[in-house]
């Protein structure tokens, strides 16, 4: 089946092709003309793969979405203690590195794209739900400090996640991948028990 | 001097149209002519007041930064003991009833589009610096709890607001306007110390 690999790798091409107009012109400039010219195709050629811009914009943006996910997949299967391994998942959602910061700003784009043009929203419902596993898992780990509100700090872990990628974004100046690190440590620490040498696997 | 009054008075007639235009159709729907029609202008009477969408745009965001920054004014000078005080301040940045909503919108729209248009984001560092004055004042007032790191209850704080702001903005069906109150409320209970009836005014 050549050809069916070829069509998909073909798409994932033109996705990243979007992703690099959309970090470099935003939202505005990513015209199906635009990522054509930036993934080196006729418009022709682009429209056999994708027949609206809509349409490559939501394969553009699930991409996004299944590349954090295998990571985080990865994270999850690793022998990491539990704190360390939450610490990893949640790097995975703020912009340390060029792929994450990438990820971000083509997400950013997306979600504040998405509700003006109807496009539906892949990412949201699954993070928030990530969120939530997340400080089950701690808990059921006893590593979650005992009588806290499962919700609530799965609430506040979102939202401190979510603020921190946007100012990391916004003020790349002030909020380095250390400063951003050094906080998400500091939180899971004001919410988790005193760690030991012992940490269950 | 009524020619100068009407004049900024027009101005401001303007950076409404512009916020209505913005909440409506997003950024790129904030066109000069799309700009000067809901303001009930001709291009050329629209041009007498801002010669470029630039300076349009710059002057509503500041327009938006002045009404906030008045409303946080009024807070602090009022007697509310200093827990509540930082509640109220904290709730007109989120998006919680239909001004501080338009507030965020434009809010949002203009940050995101300000870094591919070389626009001067002129909230950002007030919104750091006003955080760090209110941890700041919550622990001159002893009601935070002793032993903290000011400068990271600052950075978690902003990154929680800002977070729960777009999840407020993204997600209206699950974040409610309670359910955003409830949030802050934990979450400065779990850095301040117990509350007293005879909260120091």
């Amino acid at each position: 089946m050549p050809k069916i690999v070829d069509h998909e790798k073909r798409k994932q091409h033109i996705a990243e092709a979007a992703w690099r107009v959309i970090l470099e012109r935003g939202m505005q400039g990513a015209s199906v003309r635009n990522i054509a010219r930036e993934a080196g195709l006729s418009l022709g050629a682009l429209r056999h793969y994708f027949s609206s811009q809509r349409e490559l914009l939501h394969f553009s943006m699930k991409l996004v979405q299944e590349r954090v996910e295998t990571r985080i997949g990865e994270i999850a299967g690793s022998a990491l203690p539990p704190r360390e391994r939450a610490l990893r998942v949640l790097l995975e959602l703020v912009p340390v590195d060029q792929e994450t910061w990438a990820e971000m700003e083509v997400w950013f784009a997306f979600v504040y794209h998405a509700r003006f043009e109807g496009l539906e929203n892949v990412l949201k419902d699954r993070l928030w739900q990530g969120m939530r596993r997340l400080i089950r898992y701690l808990h059921d780990c006893r590593v979650l400090r005992p009588g806290l509100d499962l919700e609530f700090e799965a609430e506040r872990l979102y939202a401190l996640v979510d603020g921190l990628a946007l100012h990391a974004l916004l003020e790349p100046e002030r909020l380095s991948r250390e400063r951003v690190t050094e906080v998400l440590v500091k939180h899971l620490a004001s919410i988790c028990t005193e760690e030991r040498q012992d940490a269950p696997r």
